[in-house]
């Protein structure tokens, strides 16, 4: 994209925000979109008019509801969210565990949902957070099923420790999908907290490619993966029951 | 807002997109923005580049990932939303009915949240979709506690029926309004559909402004709106206290 097109001016704009940034300055967003102070300020408020922006009454900036309303159409993620929803509820209502659904974007992950067991093991996720690959459950079922060219490229860059049992050797790493691949499950033990154990599942859309994955985060100490699969995994195809039922998209 | 503003260009061609138009054809995608052919396909195609727009196999195009992130992002749906998903989970284990958020935009609601319980009554919401104030639960506790300016504009306008309960009446509904003030909770009973009835309570922030409002949802024949109202005022209750437990605001 031509850094200089108007259009990715406007995205830069809006490229400002993110978790640590919801609410700025003017002087703030038009340093991290790259433009000038007046540039940002007239830009700004046609993003403010449309709905794009909000500002607070300071007079700061942040991403307004009709943005989020927008957002909210796209299909790969509430879409998905929305048939995920009620199996993800049963999840909780069984286990009272965190339960999360995440979908693969290129080689990263994004959390699409998350239900948080206010009595469970703290988990690091936000909803619309990205995260590795190769640390977490629903990481490793992405990753053991995505097209070959991303797993090399995966397997081909540094691979970050988060916890003692975070997987950092390509080759540990290989053999661990093929291992998610034939068990039909992920267990990810303390690999992104020293605390938290995560069994993870596939789910499949209607021409049976894995489209997401949803796991289940319990304390590791006191973890049963084996207990725990026949959980996820019901509710896994359960959402892709769901997934095959919805209108035929176009895809 | 300036309709030749590149600004809005851009922005048009997102808002060509909603609930019936999840996926759309390059033609569609122009017509529906009010641009030429060939504008809409370079303005979308630094859409997708960016994230903003994605492309089915079809060639079709639908709202990104990317830009469903940013949404996430905004503090008056999500930041709420993360606050009163654990109360609202609450209340759905507890009762197993519809349990849904919603903020008010100018003379509307949003809906923010939805837990929909799945053996419960059928509700016509939608996270991210809309609703006139006058006539659900959650929307008369908003309408309540809106500045006057903004009843009187919605008292002033028609006020549509959607079933037998509807309050289509202006003076009716100044009445209903005092007494969901008075009452502390709103009820509202066959007045989107003939089977449902809603109760719903207000959610307050730090500075104890009504920022939204919390609803179950059940079925009309046997609702108990006396017995279902502790519920729903605890969690709102629980909502509230969340919100003024977050880190300041800058408002």
């Amino acid at each position: 994209m031509s850094g200089s097109s108007v259009t990715s001016k406007v995205l830069a704009l809006l490229a400002a925000f993110d978790a640590q940034h919801l609410e700025i300055t003017l002087s703030e967003l038009a340093r991290r979109a790259g433009v000038s102070v007046p540039t940002a300020h007239r830009r700004a408020a046609e993003l403010v008019e449309w709905g794009a922006l909000e500002r607070t009454a300071t007079g700061r900036y942040r991403i307004g509801l009709r943005l989020w309303e927008v957002g909210s159409l796209a299909p790969r993620a509430p879409g998905l969210r929305e048939a995920a929803l009620p199996f993800m509820e049963d999840l909780y209502v069984i286990t009272r565990q965190n339960v999360q659904l995440a979908v693969r974007d290129d080689i990263e992950l994004v959390f699409v949902e998350r239900i948080a067991g206010r009595l469970a093991v703290p988990v690091l996720t936000r909803v619309g957070g990205r995260f590795h690959l190769h640390a977490t459950g629903v990481g490793q079922v992405l990753l053991a099923h995505a097209p070959p060219q991303v797993q090399e490229v995966v397997l081909g860059e540094p691979l970050p420790r988060y916890a003692s049992g975070t997987i950092t050797d390509p080759d540990a790493l290989r053999r661990e999908l093929a291992e998610v691949r034939k068990r039909g499950y992920a267990v990810s033990s303390r690999a992104v907290t020293e605390d938290a154990t995560s069994v993870a599942a596939p789910v499949r859309d209607g021409s049976g490619e894995v489209v997401a994955a949803v796991s289940i985060v319990v304390e590791a100490a006191t973890a049963k993966p084996r207990e725990l699969a026949p959980y996820v995994l019901t509710a896994a195809q359960g959402i892709t029951r769901a997934l095959r039922a919805r209108p035929s998209s176009s895809e």
